[in-house]
């Protein structure tokens, strides 16, 4: 997974079968320091996130596998929404 | 998913099984200010995309789960065409 | 997918399950423009490509779906070899 | 699989389907002379790394195959803790 | 796939479950003129690849699919030796 910041939202009203009633954030990766980290994704949010909160996002087919059954097309999920985080530069 | 834009189309005679009558569209990936973001992917197409719309791309096998119960070998599918989106640099 | 030029073809002898009688090309990957773009990638094909031809590849497990019911452990294929494309670049 | 250094943890309270109980670290890639090498990847990990811990990182829905018969959508798990590697720069 | 050096190997004693009895070797990816190209990947190793040999190396879940039946999770997999391999840079 990565971290990223919600940044914004898109819509399509024509869209592929399974896209229907998704809500589509736009994410900043980031990395721990606040700092950009790549270009933007477009993940599926089904837990409320919004915008300018910090979120874990997953990738690939693990992400789709939320929609067991179904047949969602969607290559990225926010899967958490980050209370905290506490991270270390640990020397060798 | 990540966001580009139609640029044009390919045409192959010669494919492998599961690639007949697909329509395949040359993206350009982009950022949420129009500009170049990487290499142009090969994606299919069913819901009638053009060039010069924006469109969402999925990538990987959640593409391939539109085509279930048959072994259609694409990597990238258009999902969505996109409306609007709203995108906003949040400060921390 | 992505476009890519055949460069070449690269054997073994000592392999794993799976990998019997299949042809391995040397691919290429390169932009709409016959630039490269990125490190060679090795691909599984039975269409036929040979050295110079320009060909569409596809990447992951989608790769793999064409040898239902058989192990076979390629991570990208040859769908198919271009025969001609259009692109535009659409101004906004 | 790729070699990172354990620097962090992450916590979210609001979160999807399948992430309960589950640790995640925050994990930066490193090449085999301890320099840091690319973003930082959240993992899953179920073996008992800690901070400054060397591990071998999995990706993708290979990584989620440990948690088959639940729905858990995380495309990265630590699947090892390093003790020790022995790498050789091999002229040619 | 890609091609890649053995460049040396990893051991874990703590690991997660299917990782047991694995090799796992350290390639570094090269281009076919045996340069570098790009960070090295930690691939489990069935068929006696060693250290200085050339191999192709094949990524994801296909890599997992040598498997079948267990729950491995490992997303690389060596899965040739190198022979031979003939590379000419065709011009357009």
């Amino acid at each position: 997974m990565f971290l990223g910041r919600v940044i914004g939202s898109v819509w399509a009203t024509q869209k592929e079968d399974g896209m229907e009633n998704l809500k589509l954030l736009v994410i900043q990766p980031t990395d721990f320091k606040d700092r950009d980290a790549g270009q933007t994704v477009i993940a599926a949010d089904r837990i409320g996130a919004g915008v300018g909160e910090k979120v874990i996002v997953s990738r690939g087919s693990p992400a789709r596998i939320l929609f067991s059954g179904k047949n969602v097309p969607v290559d990225a999920m926010v899967v958490g929404i980050v209370d905290s985080y506490e991270v270390t530069e640990v020397g060798e």
